[in-house]
């Protein structure tokens, strides 16, 4: 029998792309530019593969202008610990997060709401490109809503499962025991919703760019996961990619 | 004048794509046999637009039977802090997390090794695809290689600046005062590069997906971030996108 873990938490990445998007527009004709241009080196591109919505930059470029000001450099002050502290301390935090696991069995135990603010506020601070913070936490606990989140995720699974992702994955995944049968969304407590953000609004309505928003959502998770890990003793949480 | 931060590390996360990779092999052809079978759903298939090599999975598909075995489910056993422990655990990490900034001015004074080498575990702990744990960190103390790292990055970083991001790139990044020159490269006593691997191998030499490489990696960072905050009492980190 599996031992029902205490985990209080399922972290669903949920990665919407292209809303509010003008489809292809200028796609295919900035993907010609950009070539003829730069002398694209792949590994550099690759890094805005992530649906960062660079073809709406030219369309606007003349009525934008939130970022013109200059920011001052801030100093910036701190304190250290010496080093065999330093050392005991990493080996410690090494330890804790090397005990997070992602199981597939969660309890329903309730869990503080401020422990969940505490955790998204923490992903938060992550670095972004261009600091466009471009990630949306959306917390839900209504039992209604977290079954209707895991009737879309099972559908989309399952097609994963069936024929998206063809038969090596399923061939890859059949070690690990997984299926398209989310049981723990209905059972956790807490679901915690990852948004990217393709892009932003500036203050006057205009479009904002987030770039690596990807990349920019990706690490804010990691900093979530360590944040949840480091307030337990030894829980663990779910991933869902 | 702006005070030299005392900050050990700058992380560079250098993502290198297509490495080993038979660059256009397939590519055409899967793309209308995915589009025609998988009814796909925009979100969905975006997760896979980062270089996860799904291409070379038919191909290899007879040869490979490493992931056939079962793996048995891990009973999860755990401890827990009462409830107020962990909400003033969370807050604490929050507030130590929320000291990490992005500077651009790094001291050169060194840091042990043991520290570099745990966080890196830690960072290893980090989800992934399949678990198949798709990231290389290099530890770049030479001062010679770290001054040719920075003139790859310099060189490239130029070109985003003067042509391949584009003006509102250029703008967005004015206020935060940076340009393509990066000192700091050279006066930090350690770099760690960060690569994503496309895809791996198997015992036997095949070739071994693996899935969501770019967002586990990104994952992996943000955990790595929060590893060097955390065994630190206020120093922050610079992460180089």
């Amino acid at each position: 029998m599996y031992s029902l873990t205490p985990v209080l938490i399922a972290v669903v990445c949920v990665l919407i792309v292209w809303i509010f998007k003008n489809a292809d527009r200028g796609v295919e004709r900035r993907k010609g530019e950009a070539r003829a241009g730069s002398e694209a080196r792949p590994w550099v591109d690759a890094d805005l593969k992530d649906s960062t919505d660079l073809q709406q930059v030219e369309e606007d470029a003349d009525e934008w202008q939130e970022s013109e000001e200059s920011v001052e450099h801030i100093p910036f002050s701190h304190t250290r610990y010496p080093e065999e502290e330093m050392v005991m301390r990493s080996q410690e935090f090494y330890e804790l997060l090397n005990k997070r696991r992602s199981v597939r069995f969660i309890s329903n135990e309730q869990v503080p709401m401020e422990v969940i603010e505490n955790v998204i506020k923490t992903a938060g601070t992550a670095p972004s490109g261009a600091h466009t913070e471009p990630w949306t936490f959306v917390v839900v606990k209504d039992p209604d809503m977290k079954h209707q989140i895991r009737e879309i995720i099972e559908e989309e699974e399952k097609i994963n499962y069936l024929k998206r992702m063809g038969q090596r994955w399923v061939t890859d995944l059949k070690k690990l025991r997984t299926n398209w049968i989310k049981e723990y969304l209905d059972t956790a407590p807490v679901l915690i919703l990852i948004f990217k953000q393709v892009h932003g609004f500036t203050a006057n309505g205009k479009k904002k760019v987030h770039y690596y928003n990807e990349i920019s959502v990706s690490i804010a998770c990691g900093i979530l996961l360590a944040a949840l890990q480091a307030q337990k003793k030894g829980p663990s949480v779910c991933l869902h990619l």
